[in-house]
């Protein structure tokens, strides 16, 4: 080991968790150093706004808006890109690689969208890319899914990954208010962002479940390959509903293994109120993978936010500091292609939950059973609510035995073409 | 890397464990050959029960009952311990390392009392010594712990880490049973064995701390240093009190900073009902960690079980299979110094809840809070059942505010010599 002499550390971008980061390398050298077996030195920051540098204690001169000085630099052995976003981070990140840079990111755009073509280029140039942050956060998934779980053949992912849609649904279910309402408080505490699109519409979950079911699956799954859907249409009195049946609703993004095929999908879920994943509130994530071997484990933690972020991008860089160290590479961890093929959404198999506003008159469950019966689709179960008189509408709500996703989305163009219902006011799948 | 050679395996013990890692080597070689980089080939088997071959599908003449054509057997690049208990363990993982085998283990005593000494070897040796199996079963915590949370000030531990008495407590909260009753159903269903007493006295659990906590702590804590105390003392009636006062009783293994020192120490413990470690039933695992960046991580899964075990046995071959064949070894993990020490449980302060049996007479109460303030413990909340008519006793249940182990211990003593004392039935720690 090269005791004593230092590491220098290229850091892009310094926003929230960027400082984070910034704050923990320059709050405990010493630490990291005995961890690391080197001094991680901070030698430049690629940052617009230098009046940064006071509240961090940063070096001015550290500051620079030239990519140049940070992959130009020699004395810089490690790049932490945490500029997030797409645009220019890959670039960026590519050409740090090209460059000889060992680079750790929490990007999970960028890792989601390029990882293939980033890995190879770090394999070929003999340098590590190293990636924890970019799922769960502070959680260890990446490392256990390549590395400690390697004897496992991966059966199935059920995740939460995305802390600002279970937050705003725990809010919902405990409270009884409606996803706007949710929302807003969620943005008040600066649990959502002004513009909450990514979160609430499944796309942020779908990037992260991208990565793991690439890694889980031996296959390249694209974020595109991924189906999302989101949490707005989601309301109170669906919550109340799932709770009468004994169902929690949360945002699940799940990889599921049938046959040759891989299910990839990011939406709401009825899960029965039991299971672990039920009981996860607030802004935590938690990661569910089943293996053949080991059966159910279950990751739970932190996932975003400065601090929790921090530790794995600065584990990321002690991992690669004492590869330096040994002269070592961590190895390549390129998908094996095993073959399997993202299953189209049409053809995904589960079971539903249906609401809809019906005619308050008999028979009408009849003609509603024989839609759903020419389409294969059986009922498990029904509630009906008392109608409202004034409207002379009733709620229906319909648990389906599974059934295919195209069978049930054609049902329900049917379903609502009778005459006697009003409008199919939300239909939730659901996984027991 | 070597692709398409072989890695040779010896294999000791062909118990409920080995005889799962067995099935897992011969029956899917052609993954582990994908990921380990070579095919995985058992050579020998240690193992005197020969009629073991049939069902397993293994050659008769693998077996062999001397230690030395394993350890003297070129052919033989990794042994596999699962023997289990101290000796001959012990002896054989070191000789193996001595004459350059590299070791995969799943013996907890065996680690936790001699990791140093046999890492020391291995280092010298230049082999892997990997023992992901020995806490947790497949449950990844060794190398997330070592590797993973790296860049974390490990402040807490809250385990549990033992299946059986898990299962025991489960049942005894679900159907109100005593410990005599649940533990008879436990060895029934398999779940406890003949000779119980390791798991329910928690020595099981504290060899497992021992490990997680030297790790966590950077400072080698041995299992007789770990404070630990069973669950047989407790009684359907203490869950009664717990769930009335919004807690669950769970065998938890406690390791925690406090300023220089390090609490270590496992027995049964109130933890609020919400808290997810409540929530963890059956033989279930579950280990919550807590670091100063990450904030709270919980890893959960089956503890124990041939396949669960299996999983991280035949990762950790897995690994040291692709060092060979990168020509690389894995760094030593020896504990460094940081200069903690565990803590006297004397010096434990933590919060209490008491049971005990009472006259049925004023001012019982007044006595026996005099002699705990006595002893500067404060209490927090009491429940005083109506009295047994009968006995002319009523049951008390006191919950104190934090106080030292020592003080109570003394308080406890002076308070059932008080001539309305008719008996301490129980006092159990509290953990918020």
């Amino acid at each position: 080991m090269a005791d004593g002499e230092s590491i220098g550390i290229g850091l892009m971008g310094l926003g929230v968790i960027g400082s984070g980061v910034a704050k923990v390398l320059l709050g405990k050298p010493e630490t990291l150093a005995r961890e690391a077996g080197s001094r991680l030195v901070l030698k430049r920051v690629l940052e617009r706004d230098v009046s940064k540098h006071g509240a961090l204690g940063i070096e001015r001169s550290l500051f620079t808006t030239e990519f140049n000085d940070i992959v130009g630099n020699p004395e810089i052995d490690i790049v932490i890109e945490l500029i997030g976003g797409e645009h220019p981070a890959f670039e960026y990140i590519l050409e740090c690689l090209k460059r000889g840079k060992h680079v750790v990111t929490a990007n999970k755009e960028v890792m989601s969208k390029h990882w293939t073509e980033l890995q190879t280029v770090a394999d070929r140039h003999k340098v590590s890319l190293r990636y924890e942050a970019s799922v769960g956060g502070g959680i260890p998934l990446i490392a256990p899914f390549q590395e400690d779980l390697v004897a496992n053949e991966v059966r199935a992912i059920y995740a939460i990954l995305n802390g600002t849609t279970n937050y705003i649904l725990t809010r919902m279910a405990k409270e009884g208010i409606d996803f706007s309402v949710a929302l807003k408080k969620a943005q008040e505490l600066g649990y959502a962002e002004a513009d909450p699109s990514k979160d609430i519409e499944g796309v942020d979950a779908a990037y992260k479940l991208a990565i793991l079911s690439t890694i889980a699956f031996s296959t390249e799954i694209k974020p595109e390959q991924v189906y999302h859907e989101g949490i707005s249409r989601l309301q109170a009195r669906d919550f109340r509903y799932a709770h009468e049946l004994g169902y929690a609703i949360k945002l699940l993004a799940i990889a599921k293994r049938t046959g040759q095929h891989v299910e990839a999908r990011v939406h709401p879920v009825f899960i029965p109120e039991e299971s672990l994943l039920a009981k996860v509130d607030g802004v935590y994530n938690a990661i569910n993978v089943e293996g053949d071997l080991v059966g159910n484990v279950i990751f739970y933690g932190q996932g975003a936010g400065p601090s929790a972020t921090s530790s794995a991008v600065v584990s990321d860089v002690i991992k690669i500091a004492q590869h330096i160290n040994r002269g070592t590479v961590s190895p390549a961890r390129l998908p094996r292609e095993s073959g399997l093929k993202v299953k189209p959404m049409s053809e995904v198999e589960t079971r539903y939950y249906m609401r809809m506003n019906v005619a308050d008159r008999a028979g009408v469950l009849a003609q509603i059973s024989k839609v759903l019966g020419d389409h294969n689709i059986s009922i498990s179960a029904v509630i009906q609510k008392e109608s409202d008189p004034a409207t002379q509408t009733a709620e229906i709500v319909i648990m389906t035995h599974p059934a295919k996703e195209e069978a049930v989305r054609l049902a329900l163009k049917e379903t609502e073409r009778l005459a006697v219902v009003r409008e199919i006011n939300n239909f939730v799948r659901v996984e027991a």
